[in-house]
């Protein structure tokens, strides 16, 4: 019974966790809690771990440094977004163990003037993210109330690891030694195509954050001096944005990549150029590096459908491609020869030192300018 | 290699978290991280759950919210109480469950002006409070570092089960019949007993607060105008003081208590006399209701050596001991006549309604002043 322009301050802290709860109630219902494990209200929740060990990783978003609530190019960030980002980066750092998610709690700071429904579309934002990215034995096991001057969202995820054993950043150390003499392939696997304008691949979500830091007038006025074959249409602009708002992690294939035996994975948080130079110095050693190597036919078919957005920006769309983080898609080790596992592509190599493959060009580890030196 | 007057931003994230990391090293080593287990540094760390099922708590504590840099008192919140209190109000989550804590995360969001040596402090009350507390198994499994005006510091705690299964705030059905029948016996239990001035007990915490948030000068006067009998020593404030940012909850208790076959419990985390009611809501029924009273004779017993901290405040004592929180103390529901667990004690009863137990008065559910109005 809370009137429609209510404030969180207006709210005792029980109401508040009411309409919270009765957005989650989704993915907090009965049936999600089995024998033996406890629902939120007690002060702990207990959560399955049928494996006898848990995949546990944090991640938060601040108003100010992660999102802001109004964006230069006019796009307000609404609570949805918000849920939805906090809990889809989270599932995805347990995805990447190969993990699947079991449950997420989260510590909500509140400014007291925040809007009763935007912190209710936030609960909902967790609940939509868990659903339509596929964590359907996700449960929401609790959570903290607090107040401060700017919205806070820390979220915890935990994830049952795979059968066959979680996927570590550095491969096993048969897998590991073969790498190191013969190289390795780079693989990637997208998040599930959304309701919009075709499928988000890397820089996707770089695109869109750059697009909401340009302020909107810039952004028409550089719109109408592009030439119309090169001005983005609603479509490509809504789906960039969206892919920086609602990141879509592909949390159906970590454990299948698990399954199928993918030799090291992480999830793509700082870039598909950044994240390969981890992989490439958890593989390789002082002594016998490994240099990541980007496929020149995969980056221009990537970097293709960014070009308008990219023009827009006046950025190169291979920038976006190999130094845009955020988007979520899993980066991946596989042993030459081997089978590349369902749902991912190749997208390069590692290296000895002193090996060139064809078809490749060096990979940056940072922003497209230091490809540039390095080329 | 960083200067005396570094602050955070001043270093790369990396070196941060190596700083940070250097400081947990005897909570996070190698020994900790059985087979089959995964340390920080990939994207999520994997912890052991044994028993098959993983207890999982999360609070925050911001800066200006839930403790102030500098208090009008005086006192300057180091990094190490920071540290120390957001793991301990974590750890007791786990603690209430009866389960003992396995690892905890955190995400800690930064100002970038704060002292290099502030953020390694508060790595260090983690590492203290883990080992001190007696959470020797707890792994410090990971975090997230991000900026913001404020420091805030959200920890997720994790925890094993115990073997007999947790404690929940609500009886089984057979007890829980009986005691809406025959009411129950509270009981709670303190925390370990500090280096300082006796056991801290409950109310020990708010009294530091109202100390702490108190201007230093008023505080000198008061001081002065007490009869010097009446006057707290400097081992007593301190005492106090240290309950409100070191509090100290009871994890060896919690499993034992467990174990002993408690019926219902909880940590107070908002005082004796709310979390009391809270107990009496998730046994009782709208039909069979039951009332928390307290034992005159425990209250004296816990307000005495209140007294003098309290006349500085301008308090009454007992005020403290039933509404004042934070201390994470275990209270607890046994059944009438059976046996009360190691390290609890008797401290009130929960009545079917128009009962009166000889020597208890009514436990007010808020403040003191409810309290006198409820009398």
């Amino acid at each position: 019974m809370t009137s429609a322009g209510a404030v969180v301050g207006d709210l005792a802290e029980e109401q508040l966790l009411e309409l919270i709860q009765a957005r989650l109630a989704p993915v907090a219902r009965d049936a999600a809690w089995p024998a033996g494990t406890v629902p939120p209200g007690d002060d702990a929740a207990v959560l399955p771990a049928p494996r006898g060990t848990v995949a546990v990783s944090t991640d938060a978003m601040g108003e100010g440094t992660d999102f802001l609530m109004t964006w230069p190019a006019g796009v307000r960030t609404r609570g949805h977004d918000v849920g939805w980002k906090a809990a889809a980066q989270n599932l995805s750092d347990v995805n990447a163990m190969g993990a699947a998610p079991s449950g997420l709690v989260t510590a909500l700071t509140l400014p007291r003037d925040t809007p009763v429904t935007w912190v209710t579309a936030l609960a909902g934002g967790f609940t939509a993210a868990i659903r339509v990215l596929g964590a359907g034995d996700c449960r929401v096991a609790g959570g903290d109330l607090g107040e401060g001057d700017r919205v806070h969202v820390a979220v915890t995820a935990l994830g049952d690891p795979p059968a066959a054993g979680v996927v570590r950043r550095v491969p096993a150390p048969q897998v590991r030694a073969r790498m190191l003499a013969e190289g390795a392939v780079l693989v990637h696997a997208s998040g599930p195509q959304g309701s919009g304008w075709g499928t988000p691949g890397p820089g996707w979500a770089a695109a869109g954050l750059a697009l909401l830091l340009t302020d909107r007038k810039r952004l028409l006025e550089r719109a109408a001096s592009l030439d119309p074959a090169d001005r983005p249409g609603a479509r490509e602009l809504a789906h960039a944005v969206r892919a920086q708002l609602r990141p879509r992690p592909p949390l159906a294939l970590g454990p299948a990549a698990a399954g199928s035996g993918i030799a090291a994975m992480m999830d793509v948080s700082d870039g598909v150029g950044r994240d390969a130079h981890r992989l490439a110095r958890a593989t390789g050693t002082p002594d016998d590096p490994l240099t990541p190597w980007v496929d020149e036919a995969w980056l221009a078919r990537a970097a293709a459908p960014l070009a308008r957005v990219a023009a827009l920006s006046r950025r190169e769309p291979e920038e976006f491609v190999l130094a845009g983080g955020e988007d979520y898609g899993l980066l991946g080790l596989v042993a030459v020869g081997a089978t590349v596992p369902a749902g991912f592509e190749r997208i390069g190599r590692l290296e000895p030192a002193g090996r060139r493959p064809a078809g490749h060009r060096p990979l940056p580890e940072r922003g497209w300018d230091h490809f540039g030196a390095v080329r």
